[in-house]
């Protein structure tokens, strides 16, 4: 028996957003067997690079053959491509506009989704990629959902930032291991630690996280406050 | 083979309340088959008519045979009755004060829920409303909850309203189409579009909603904030 | 056919973090039939003694067999055992910091969880109690997660305090019945009712909440607000 397929959302439309539930009905219509998980609905509106670090964060451990459907889209209505997407052995679904920047790798199948003549010029998570996904879960192909075309999805220039900023004041950079320090606004910081632990009180540190990439910490207090600093401050490696 | 039922919860408890999964927890015990999907629990809290909005937009798309259980109650322990009905195709289970005025129809079945002598009067969602709905989506009728009532359920006159502000400031309100523009304050809005991307930038205008009533909105900035309105703001069609 | 185990959890990860997603993932590459529930991921930022609340209220409607994870976690590196345990008919999984005081009852079993080598240091919710619970979850049994240990796991002081607070501004408090009124602050509070219905507008009052706990409340208004008080403000019965 094929194991119960799942799809993740990832959207830009706030917790407790109607919206969200009108996407997982049209997803249950398609496939009642899926299992939906959230990955997060409380990305900054239109704020694509930060939904591309929740997405890829999010979704990096689930099983094989898991659908991962994104809305985060600030040119709803606009050219760019509405996508269905398979990276490696997971599958994508979304508007093509940067949202899979930290998910593509080299070896991508990509289709352009058909757009259905009576889909909502305002809600193409419902009316596009709701479907697309479902229709993945139930077991379709990518190729049923649209005609094959360009692997190459759009991708950010993320750039040296920060990318996110976790629920306890850590600031999780693009930066990769290893460095020998880093500056952010007028700190240099060179103590790094291997746990919050080994880190004394009062003084920030970095380290390598838990998604492999190197972050901002304080123990128990806000590095983002103390810092002064958010998604998207430049960081540069020393 | 029966598909798996599904259930959806609609509540003011606030995001991340243990009441929530304290209802999920009888669901379960009474259908472990069941599929729970949150449509929202960031309702403010005792705000019935933003309730109804919410249980309406978020449960229209769910496949028929949907079971929607929604606890917004500021009459707790008092005399309005306590339900399960079907609407069309779907059921509903809750408190008859108003939640049900988007989604009751005209052929309805309405049975009033007999109260557990155990059960706390003050959280008749765990001990009334979950119950009621974990049996409905383990296969039993409506009649078995309860006794066949009035099916007329209560209506709260919605009036020429915002029903709801989106994640990205988007005013939905009460209004259905044609209209010919729409005052709201000391606004006149005459300008309507199809999508966002045919809107000039900072200019307000209409368009109808995925929901299929008349939002305003404001591109790649927040009507909301611009208008000084939100749920509850008056508007009127021109 | 054993039934789809369910497994709940419990994080001051924020609401839409994606570590939470990652924790799913994990879970349900290990057991797939799993059901999900989320409890809530808005405790406050290593705030155990909520944290503690939460699981509990959140917990104690779930079906026996249950596996609730939980990772509140001010200590995650340093010498707290990581654990899992049965409590009853309930399986409990995460570190051992007074998180579980209000679920342990006198007869448990626990072992302390090993150590993956390769887990990160800073987010053993995915590398070591997702795991567990997803082994357990899959049918495994305790003994084989771990080592049998000291079954007495830590226990907060909890004192006479305000747990939590609802939506609503009602105030849990750890004060069990009977009692003949309380203080708080600089008020008394002698009136007590069944149900907010029984209130007067205005008057505080307590009454024996769905916990089976003394709660403060104020109808249609909020004690907390009236009162000046949050989780951790003392009480003291009269």
């Amino acid at each position: 028996m094929r194991p119960r397929p799942i799809v993740t959302l990832t959207t830009d439309f706030g917790a407790g957003s109607p919206y969200v539930a009108a996407m997982k009905g049209v997803l249950l219509e398609a496939c009642r067997e899926a299992v939906l998980v959230d990955i997060g609905h409380s990305v900054p509106a239109f704020d694509v690079r930060a939904a591309a670090f929740v997405l890829w964060a999010g979704s990096r451990s689930f099983p094989a053959g898991s659908v991962h459907l994104a809305v985060v889209d600030p040119g709803v209505g606009s050219a760019r491509r509405a996508v269905a997407a398979r990276f490696g052995e997971s599958y994508f679904v979304g508007p093509d506009n940067g949202l899979f920047s930290l998910v593509a790798d080299s070896v991508a199948e990509v289709v352009e989704l058909a757009r259905p003549a009576d889909a909502s010029p305002t809600f193409e998570g419902r009316d596009v990629f709701a479907p697309a996904a479902g229709r993945l879960a139930a077991g379709e192909s990518l190729a049923s959902l649209g005609t094959h075309c360009d692997p190459e999805v759009a991708r950010l220039e993320l750039g040296e930032v920060v990318l996110w900023v976790d629920a306890f004041g850590n600031l999780i950079t693009s930066l990769r291991p290893p460095i020998g320090g880093l500056r952010i606004g007028s700190a240099t910081i060179t103590r790094s630690v291997r746990t919050y632990s080994e880190a004394e009180r009062g003084a920030l540190f970095y380290y390598i996280g838990s998604m492999g990439l190197i972050e901002i910490g304080l123990r128990e207090a806000r590095a983002d406050a103390l810092l002064g600093a958010g998604v998207g401050t430049p960081v540069t490696p020393v």
